[in-house]
């Protein structure tokens, strides 16, 4: 059988970022930077204030105080936006906004609280020191300045930065387009009648929000029955809005197994054994004029979630430039003692959570890969190695964490 | 001046989480849910195999080996989605696909691995104890067991346990609607000339962004000028799908105080001091028919910023009954000395990190509510409280956690 470590190496061979796309700013949330950003102005683009008050020279008002206001005429009156040109005399000074361009002539800013607030002839109270309330023109960046490097993942504060040196559109790598099939002649819709030996597709919902959490596009197709026609039918007809298929099901060795018969035709798809547990058949390889990448998991929805995450995610990471590839992992106390098969590295649902000040995980629900009420209380994996049968309780073993704490 | 505290108890008062939705699936990905979700059926709802092979007895197949095969009559073909009722009678095997139903009469399955596949008369090399790759009815889940409790929020796995019994739709808390826009006769949009006093705006970018990242539907309206009635009439226009509204700017005690001036005549919206740095302006309330919440942030963008995280983004979480309310905080050793006002607690722009296997934290850009360059480079928050106004370096601070590390 093939290791778990060799898979992901040829899951990822061959996987580049995709091409950078210009988005606007709010549809590249969550995107990685595919341009260097430098400034396009000095920021601030101009010197202005920070405070609603009275602009003026610091040695006017020096000697300002309670007892004895320095009393000046007030010559201006700049808001915010202001495109006027207005210069300070000594002597004088000008009502200012927040955001609006100091006068020249001007070196501080008296907030209007320190003042009684006159339009004509102000009061002002106490001293502001030079420089007092004033943003320097290319104090923050001067223009040219790399303020973004590529590669930078653009949440909202690396959005407004970008709003700030003037920028619409930005170069990013977009969202990966996946598209989610479950394959099997067993499958319904979710709420439609199951009897017969029918049960509700689960798999490409599953697999079309883990996608999504992953940073792509998910197009949820549902299910194909067994037909090997008609699955090559609906891979073929989706190609032309996938970067990456995801199919679920058929990869055994049984008589029905569809996705392998069909892809066995129509491209370079290779299936394996791999030395896990779950999800031991793993297919992937390349389909259609692209050579568009697909995965084909194991139709088990445990097994369908562990190579997801093990295998998919990574690429879907990749394909995004964003890094680590991999979900973090700690190494906590094992609370219950579990059991493994040799030769197989064993992904086991766990509920990881802190006693003590150390990490604890227990096993939760049984080691089926059907059983979905477990996989739906975990928030972990537990790994067990290829060489290790059981662990006891009271040893550390390494967790994979599925999602962040709280937060 | 007002506390932090207090203010934040302030804004959180008498918010509601949304009354429930009902979503589809993958709509609901990442929403609270808000009802109880009980199995319609046993999980899974009829026993059958885990494995593509043969449907036996395991006392006929129990002295099997590869040098004394058993040789069972194949009596039927049972792929996935079968709806006939086939059973066995002693001495008899089905050729079973995975999740086809097992037939009467069998009680274990030999995977075809362990068989020459033939499908008429197959011959069997080792022997497959009883249950073994029978996955039994109702042994995830028993019909009426409660499978995922209101509160739980609908990742992945949950979205599949909820398609496995059968549901296609689910009654969860909404994503907020929030309407965002910023204020300023000196705002144009990003790609425009900014000659003669302009700047583009950014703030609504960061914050739309800002509030999609804490799960809410964001509007971004853009900016309004400084004209009361003007931002009145957007105000109105936009609280049909608003469940909450933020505004930036315009809020502290000048001339021009757009927000001030239009919201003093439109609802319950009250202004104030609080003792922070940045944000110390800020105002809440509601408006308009449905009591809709309004938070009028500072429009310094670093104040706009840290007041959102500070105020706004515990509100939405508590709109979408998310817990807990706050960012994660950790204390860390701070690496450069900072000074802070006495009386106000001061959020510094940060850079954590680990070191020596101990969080370590260093400031970024400067001080000033303008820097966004600063902003764009830093993880988290400094705290520095009240009543400190000097950290020494070496001490340890506490540190709010903006987005999560690596994964």
């Amino acid at each position: 059988m093939k290791s778990v470590d060799q898979h992901l190496e040829d899951c990822l061979a061959g996987i580049e970022t995709l091409s950078p796309l210009e988005l606007r700013l709010l549809d590249a949330h969550g995107c990685t930077l595919s341009e260097d950003v430098t400034a396009t102005w000095n920021l601030p683009p101009f010197t202005n204030s920070s405070m609603d008050g009275y602009a003026v020279r610091a040695a006017d008002v020096a000697g300002a105080s309670e007892s004895s206001p320095v009393s000046l005429p007030v010559v201006g009156d700049i808001p915010a936006g202001y495109s006027g040109a207005l210069a300070l005399s000594p002597g004088q000074c000008a009502r200012i906004m927040t955001g609006a361009p100091m006068p020249s002539g001007a070196d501080a800013v008296v907030p209007v609280e320190w003042t009684d607030g006159d339009i004509v002839q102000v009061s002002i109270t106490r001293p502001a020191s030079a420089k007092a309330f004033v943003r320097y023109e290319g104090e923050d960046a001067a223009a040219g300045d790399l303020v973004l490097p590529t590669g930078t993942r653009l949440g909202p504060q690396q959005l407004a930065l970008l709003a700030a040196v003037g920028r619409a559109r930005v170069l990013v790598r977009p969202r990966p387009r996946v598209v989610v099939m479950s394959t099997g002649s067993e499958l319904v819709e979710p709420g439609e009648p199951i009897a017969g030996g029918k049960i509700p597709d689960s798999n490409s919902f599953m697999l079309a929000a883990a996608a999504q959490a992953a940073g792509a596009t998910a197009y949820r197709i549902g299910f194909v029955p067994d037909e090997p026609k008609q699955l090559i039918t609906t891979i073929e007809d989706q190609l032309i809005r996938a970067d990456l298929v995801i199919t679920t099901g058929g990869v055994s060795v049984g008589a029905y197994d569809v996705v392998k018969e069909a892809l066995g035709r129509m491209g370079t798809v290779s299936f394996d054994r791999v030395a896990m547990q779950p999800g031991m058949p793993q297919g992937f390889g390349r389909v259609g004029p692209d050579a568009t990448p697909i995965y084909t998991l194991p139709g088990n929805p445990v097994s369908a979630f562990v190579s997801f995450e093990m295998f998919v995610r990574p690429v879907l990471r990749r394909l995004q430039a964003l890094e680590p590839l991999h979900r973090p992992t700690v190494r906590a106390v094992l609370k219950t003692a579990v059991q493994s098969p040799a030769g197989k590295r064993q992904f086991l649902r766990g509920d990881l959570g802190v006693e003590d000040g150390r990490y604890v995980v227990a096993p939760v629900g049984g080691p089926g890969s059907h059983l979905l009420a477990g996989l739906a209380n975990a928030n972990c994996f537990i790994v067990v190695p290829e060489d290790e049968t059981h662990v006891a309780a009271g040893d550390a073993v390494t967790v994979v964490m599925l999602e962040r704490r709280a937060g």
